[in-house]
């Protein structure tokens, strides 16, 4: 593991630090060699693994982010738009890639990170799944190759505290789907299908917010025409996978030129 | 065939009315007797099978339901609720088997059809799909076997021509969950989640209505709990299906005492 | 909570046994009394929070459970069969109702649950998902409901570790299809489906193992006639569903007479 | 409907000639101008319309395949290898675009056909629906994004008297799928998962075959990973969509260079 690049994680105490560092930790492929936490964290100054209720890993969390990032080739950093404008600069001044699942950041920060990106490598994305991001894709290619005979709907099935429907997710698709098929979503959405409808209006993208249980996440996109129908369909079942899609762009990120990349950059699924 | 009980078909040029004929046509437990339309009628006088396009078939299209009735052992009635109340006083009268998909009955109009049936076996239901009648009692079954850690979603996808939202079908489903729960479904029911919605809350039932191509009618009941879900489905891919089970409950009426049944009494599942 | 019962868990520091415990501590309808290690392990004396990583509990884990059943309602035991047989006995001496979710009893194992079942309330199933046992019933029904018109195929789905196929719950589905149909499973079953095999042949029950990822376990039933379907499935999405359901066990099992009992009675499904 | 091109049907008689006439006749973008059956056949001579039992068309159905072509701009052509074969040169000379649905060509046939290419248009695909062809692409590009943790299997439903297992379409996408990953479907397909398997094999492309009632034809391709997995699915429900497929391929046609075409570039999904 001598040659696998060292990552340093970022807000590590917190609930996906800990999945970041755990993914680390299982991969073959990349070195945990730092932990951050702000300044006065009580794990400043500890051995993360025993801060994490397991044997002594010899990773000691610390403030000095800049110190550790000079040691290491990536950064993942699930943190506050705040700190991770932060960050940026001082990955940028490391040279060292920075991976950002943060969200939230208003145009002044993008301007920030952009910056950034001119001396160091950056990937951003809303959503660090694989598999979610690829399925943006798809819809997106499929929504162009079909006419509008095929229907669109989008049904998302979430967990029963969450507190807004339809998921940014399937928004997201569904915004893909308009982009495959040159309209706008806003335009197109129907949110609330209830009562004497009325057929169907052709060209509608129809979203559906399935609420249940402790369901992570799942989507399907519907292309409905008559006699066949295509569907195109994400699982969530484990947190994790946003852990793994930061550390896969980590990797992907050696050796890249400065500049902003999204995971659609890191599945090689850019298109023209 | 000789032995097999003769049908007699009303409504015989409608759309259902020939779905019940090639039903009856390719079962070898069921004769096509007769078959019925309203006086003035342009099939009337004529041989079914030539009217249907096809080759003659010995079944001359009648308007007199008495005397098609007297020979044969059941009836098989979608016309509306006007007809069929008569044709049950008729059925009756010659101890036939009435077997009714029509809906829409007013009180009053069921109060005749009650009549009818302390002389004649009447077997009336609002779906006479077999699987739909048994996913009622299997949704009720496993309602009443869980409690609320297990959340009820309705959802149901139909063509695009439906003109409302959310099906019948779906709707008795949701009944069958809240009787299976013991509470009120007007309460429960949740119709229409878009938005900052706030957590679900416990005990809902929610409905989801997807519209697209040329969908028969597909319904699940979905019971999702922490850690586990069930799912219970039912796909019709073809109208036929109620025909099969219009004739299915056909034959299951010979010999049976008069009265009104309905699709759990054909399937055995009624419980006490 | 002082009124809720009392619960032991046995096998403690075990993967089971670590689940039982946090579904206890996380249910405000049960305390957790008690935690059973075998003589000998580094847990007995200690304090079982501390123990698990986390804060003192006032849980002491001991190896001496007729001590800690004589204070408890229930102990929920997920271990061994020789360890099981003697709890049994000793949960019987203590009159507190056992919860048993180990598997590979050999017949003279039973036995001897059996004589402590005559003084103690034994609840034991090979799987303590509600939801399993619920389709389990739910499928024995519909395939009695349902004609050999109605072709019976289960699939299900699991993690690529797995090392048989198919699936131990698969094959309870398939022999509660064919005890509602009054068939033999080893007649009707089709496990390997390829090539040129001609048409399905009628009253068969097809398996099929797809294996991918880390999937917790998914069983469909599926039940497929011209026109029309049904599908009954059971997702696991985490493995605490067998704690729940042991935990339940025990609840239901309080005030109840000696004798052994299964899951089906817990959910009131079981049939005369 | 003056400008709409003009449409011939070879194998006018058979399931899927009346299904394309049935087709051509509802749309108001293609005209039918013509009907071809064999010399010697029942239908020569006579109108089509009445000949498969409705009103009077004005299509004479006829043997002389070139005076047909030379009045229609396109021929869609659903026969066998031989006839389509020889209507290829007659399309060819009659400059009409050739829609080709036969399958089961041989070597020496498809050189004859690309010969007549050079004259003509000639589009041609084992499966027509767009739907299929689509997820065939899907399926290419999501392999290709995605790495070997992610396990990919095929799950198909046909109907029950479907002889063959897999189906021809699930072979054709788990080749998409080993094409996206550049290995060999024939080293990676597992085709029957029975008994004491062992773990999966990393890799590894599996297959499942449903059989049940009529369903028309179901695919599934799965990527299961860690904590999340992709799907990608068609449900045809009416061979109407090869008739539909066959149709928008000889409209796409028109106006084309000569040479030898198939369903992706009538998708226009076809990559460099």
């Amino acid at each position: 593991m001598t040659d696998a690049p060292g990552i340093v994680v970022t807000g590590a105490s917190g609930r996906m630090g800990q999945m970041l560092i755990e993914t680390i930790n299982a991969s073959d492929r990349a070195n945990l060699v730092g932990a951050i936490e702000r300044p006065g964290h009580g794990w400043i100054g500890k051995d993360l693994g025993e801060m994490m209720g397991g044997m002594s890993s010899g990773v000691i969390v610390t403030d000095d982010a800049l110190e550790a990032f000079a040691k290491a080739q990536a950064v993942v950093d699930f943190t506050s738009p705040a700190a991770s404008v932060d960050f940026a600069a001082l990955a940028a001044q490391a040279r060292c890639v920075h991976v950002i699942g943060t969200t939230g950041f208003a145009e002044s920060d993008l301007k920030k990170i952009g910056a950034a990106a001119r001396h160091a490598t950056v990937i951003r994305a809303g959503n660090m799944s694989l598999g979610v991001n690829l399925l943006v894709q798809l819809t997106k290619k499929a929504a162009a190759a079909l006419d509008d005979d095929y229907d669109i709907e989008v049904i998302e099935a979430h967990h029963n505290q969450k507190v807004d429907a339809p998921s940014g997710t399937a928004l997201m698709l569904g915004q893909a789907a308009a982009d495959g098929r040159n309209i706008s979503l806003e335009n197109a959405a129907d949110r609330a299908r209830d009562g004497i409808t009325g057929a169907r209006e052709r060209g509608q993208i129809g979203f559906h917010a399935v609420r249940g249980g402790d369901i992570v996440g799942e989507h399907d996109v519907l292309f409905a025409a008559p006699g066949e129908r295509i569907v195109l369909r994400h699982v969530a079942s484990d947190r994790a996978v946003f852990a793994r899609g930061a550390v896969k762009a980590a990797l992907w990120g050696q050796g890249r030129r400065p500049g902003e990349y999204d995971m659609l950059d890191v599945l090689g699924l850019k298109e023209n």
